[in-house]
């Protein structure tokens, strides 16, 4: 199965990611990918070193393959289809067991680099050509905003999960999300409610969903140790009994409930 | 002077660069500029309906000039380098004598229609050839995170503030904000710290920006009447004795006060 995490910068995608793919962790292998150029995803795993990223593969597949220059991207890809084949290089291991492996798809190195539609691209033809096995999961934490479905990075994902806070503005994403997913063609578009502090704030942004035909598969509420684990660099997961952490590990029940992974 | 305003997603870049444009708008005449595509600055000040982007503008400065198609952007915006010569149907008042006029940069009208590249092309063409009166200041609210820093989209602005919160998430992405906006040879970067819960969390923010060589303009505390205002889809400057406000006005202070508009 392949997720998708979005919506508006700071509603707290990466968070959810990095919890989601920690308790996933236990029943599958779990591929954890930063989508993001403003990478932070490790860093929500309190992984702070340093991860080559995928758009640096290329060169790195070059030198092991010898396939020829020019060869397009998808087709290096296709010869070595599954997760497991990617360099040990462009991944590091959250646990000793290496159940969850973290990888990152690139950044911007130096002002006036330019952007990241090469390395967007590099990611979306591994997504297409990636043959998932059943015991296995990808969980993209994608960029803020709405570009990458301009870029259709993450259309081969199986579910596309929207993070909604209470207030207008991260709705208002959150709807513009829905109508590009569906414009690329992604069936499966539902939302998790972040940073909840009160029942009519959950009722408010529920509402909101609704009239945008967005199932809710989760709340979370609003939660200091979210803050706290932020300012001490560590994983949310290092605090199980939070109760952002125990909301988290609904949501990933309801996930698997919902779409079992095939 | 022209202004940028970035940050990691969520830090309150779009709040801050609309409280501050009604706030500089009562001396100034302020053009608020939303370059992010997943826009909601004109959101943000109340405004709900559409504004058409300025990269549907090379369409309608070739109707009024009948200037030859294939010449560039930057060409045919040195004959009108000033910004009151922008067609006066690409921006939005946001009061009725026009002080405050809304533009905004363009977005992802549909999935799979590609990156916002052009319209960031624009807009830095825009920004790099215009001429800036005394009494006139820009206000750009930038994307989230770091990709318009590849694209040099504001490398054109006299300031750029960062905007940090209490968390390393948001301060990792101000490290690298310094450092991507040095290398494009934006001299003035300055940070304002948002959502500040107890002086621990100011002084623990301080300090890694110091670490930084990045100056702080001033702090806005955690403000119940941020999400309410945006719940409501209010401009924050409709309750000007809200705490974020009077500190926003401050930091209004204090940015003429180090930059004054030349």
């Amino acid at each position: 199965m392949k997720i998708a995490i979005t919506g508006k910068g700071g509603v707290g995608k990466t968070t959810l990611a990095s919890t989601l793919a920690v308790i996933l962790s236990k029943k599958y292998k779990v591929y954890a990918i930063d989508a993001d150029p403003d990478m932070n995803l490790a860093g929500s795993l309190g992984i702070h070193k340093p991860i080559t990223p995928i758009s640096k593969m290329k060169d790195l597949i070059k030198e092991r393959t010898g396939a020829e220059p020019g060869s397009s991207f998808g087709e290096v890809f296709k010869m070595n289809p599954t997760i497991s084949d990617l360099p040990e290089s462009l991944s590091t291991d959250y646990d000793p067991e290496g159940r969850l492996k973290i990888l990152v798809m690139g950044t911007v190195d130096k002002g006036g680099d330019g952007c990241v539609c090469p390395a967007s691209v590099m990611l979306k033809a591994i997504l297409r050509n990636l043959i998932i096995k059943k015991d296995e999961i990808v969980i993209l934490d994608m960029e803020a905003g709405i570009e990458h479905l301009g870029r259709r990075t993450a259309e081969a994902v199986d579910v596309m999960i929207i993070v909604a806070e209470p207030g207008l503005k991260s709705l208002e994403t959150a709807s513009r999300i829905k109508k590009l997913a569906t414009d690329i063609g992604i069936q499966k578009v539902v939302a998790v409610i972040n940073k909840v502090a009160s029942p009519l704030e959950e009722k408010f942004v529920v509402e909101k969903l609704k009239e945008m035909d967005v199932d809710v598969l989760g709340s979370i509420p609003r939660d200091d140790m979210v803050v706290i684990s932020d300012m001490e660099g560590l994983p949310l997961a290092n605090y199980p009994d939070s109760a952002a952490f125990e909301s988290i590990a609904q949501i990933a029940e309801n996930i698997l409930n919902h779409y079992p992974s095939n």
